[in-house]
């Protein structure tokens, strides 16, 4: 399954939906707006005016909320799946709420609008290696995992422009996949991690690498270099696990004004998920909707390759079976706004 | 004005309330719950039915909710300070709400339970002075404040036992304050940084210097050694701008089982409170309920005495003006619960 949020334009503004990308062997790619959905299928089981407060808790339009639901959550998306066919046949549900949208008619956000935290690895021993210079990779990386921990609320999603701070000149990509979490746990065994997973989605760590690697020189990692509004893009899809495994060598690339500038695959990421989610919780609660970038595929980012894209050409991060994000980099002066 | 956020027990369990320190000349410290004194407040200027609505919007049971209300917010802690000695003689408003708590009855809790985000500075030069080395201090410490991202889940008040994670043998106190954001902002200038801060708090950044020092190996700054379940104290009040001046010379301490540890004073940061805001809010929207430590103190933690806490010993850490946290450093294996 692939589910999204989405931003739907009304006459009281723009209003955030969760929706399912529907299974179709043609036509555009159309999305089901998963608490119209909801809300039409219990309409037969309950008063009529418990409908949209029931549906508003079982299918709030907030995935962090969303995924919280747990076994519930699960629940729904099988049965809305499941009836999607019906579904499709009707313009509106009992509430009069549209149940389709074409893709091409609405706002993908990022699939988290705000996660509820955001974390990085540094799991493709290529990319560390690359990037550790003389000095080589430093054996402590291959005792854990090594992670720093991201903005959260710098999120957004495909088709936003990605602003440069004013005087950075190394404004770079990094070509990521992201694990999110679905099922609350601590200190979780390697062999359990699978069932904490919700899916996964493309990441591009942004990365400001003027400041970024000035602000190292003090030891205490990467802040500002990756934090800065904007800098932290996800999507298209979250991904359940059933349509993704991340042990396939499922292909990484990154294209800027659509040439081919990086490819990896996923599966050349020295720790698994599930490593990496035992690691991380240890001793501290993983919550649903935290957000685990895996780190950037060896050759993956601009600093690996000596060059950096320009401001006003597109970044487009492609990983098979996720999807492609494509954000244009723009000046710190250049007008705010969406485009897709 | 010292706010708090405390919980009360009741027969439905725990409910979170904020309050706010009454003054008292004499007798034991009594907190006004905000949110029944608003109640009282605004009962004769509407329909009775629309009392508690209007009071759980305006002063919301949750601190970062709360902040995020604004001018609204000072003008309701105003109002309420200014009657506190007419609502000190009702024992409940009209609505039945308790409004005065002694201090001793309820649990005091961290005064933000979960900050919208969390930095942490290191703004004391002796103390990056201590901790460098032999290597000195980098010359990028002089360029900028420098600062990591904490986990905000992580925090808890005064009063509740600090776990040490299985393996770990130095885990340590770090005496520091905090301010926290009040207006969100971007770009904020040093000059206008003061009207952004809602307020102080005392901070113990507690770490695992074993997991903290193994794994800055790789260069992507302090994660598991300060993110640690219930690793981030904070409290024990919200202390608002016109009642604390860092610039003062303000006493921090740190006693360990009532013995002095580490001694300093707040004004002796190499960057201001202003500086650091204006700094962090470059690029990136500072918000409300935001928390930002400013840095240990120059011999503000056992690392650079070169001893650490005993499980079973109660690290107090005090700051002149703000008040003290008192917790218990407890094995991994020791019940959890809380205590005062």
């Amino acid at each position: 399954m692939k589910l999204a949020t989405f931003s739907v334009a009304g006459p009281l503004g723009p209003t955030n939906r969760l929706g399912l990308l529907a299974d179709s062997l043609e036509g555009p790619d159309t999305l089901i707006d998963l608490n119209a959905a909801y809300a039409q299928l219990i309409a037969d089981r309950m008063s009529p005016e418990r409908v949209g407060p029931m549906a508003a808790a079982v299918v709030p339009p907030d995935m962090v909320a969303f995924l919280g639901n747990g076994q519930v959550r699960a629940h729904v998306l099988d049965e809305i799946c499941s009836a999607q066919e019906d579904l499709a046949q009707l313009d509106r549900n009992v509430m009069g709420q549209r149940l389709i949208y074409r893709v091409d008619e609405i706002q993908l956000l990022a699939p988290l609008a705000c996660p509820s935290s955001l974390r990085d690895c540094s799991a493709f021993e290529k990319h560390i290696a690359n990037c550790s210079g003389p000095r080589g990779v430093p054996q402590q990386w291959y005792r854990h995992p090594t992670y720093y921990k991201g903005n959260p609320h710098s999120v957004v999603g495909t088709g936003v422009p990605v602003r440069r701070p004013a005087g950075e000149t190394r404004m770079d990509y990094e070509l990521e996949f992201a694990v999110v979490i679905g099922v609350p746990g601590r200190d979780i065994p390697v062999a359990d991690a699978d069932r904490h997973i919700a899916g996964y989605t493309v990441f591009n760590d942004v990365s400001c690498r003027d400041l970024q690697l000035a602000e190292m020189k003090t030891f205490l990692g990467p802040a500002k270099g990756k934090d800065c509004d904007g800098s932290n893009v996800l999507g298209p899809y979250l991904v359940t696990p059933e349509d993704f495994d991340p042990t396939s060598a499922n292909a990484m690339i990154a294209r800027v004004d659509g040439v081919e500038w990086s490819r990896g695959t996923t599966d050349t990421s020295h720790y698994s998920v599930a490593e990496i989610i035992s690691h991380i919780s240890r001793d501290e609660l993983l919550r649903a909707g935290d957000v685990i970038g895996v780190g950037t595929v060896g050759g993956g980012c601009g600093l690996e390759l000596g060059r950096f894209p320009e401001m006003g050409q597109t970044v487009e991060l492609e990983v098979e079976g996720l999807g492609t994000l494509r954000n244009r980099f723009v000046d710190n002066e250049a007008p705010i706004g969406e485009e897709t």
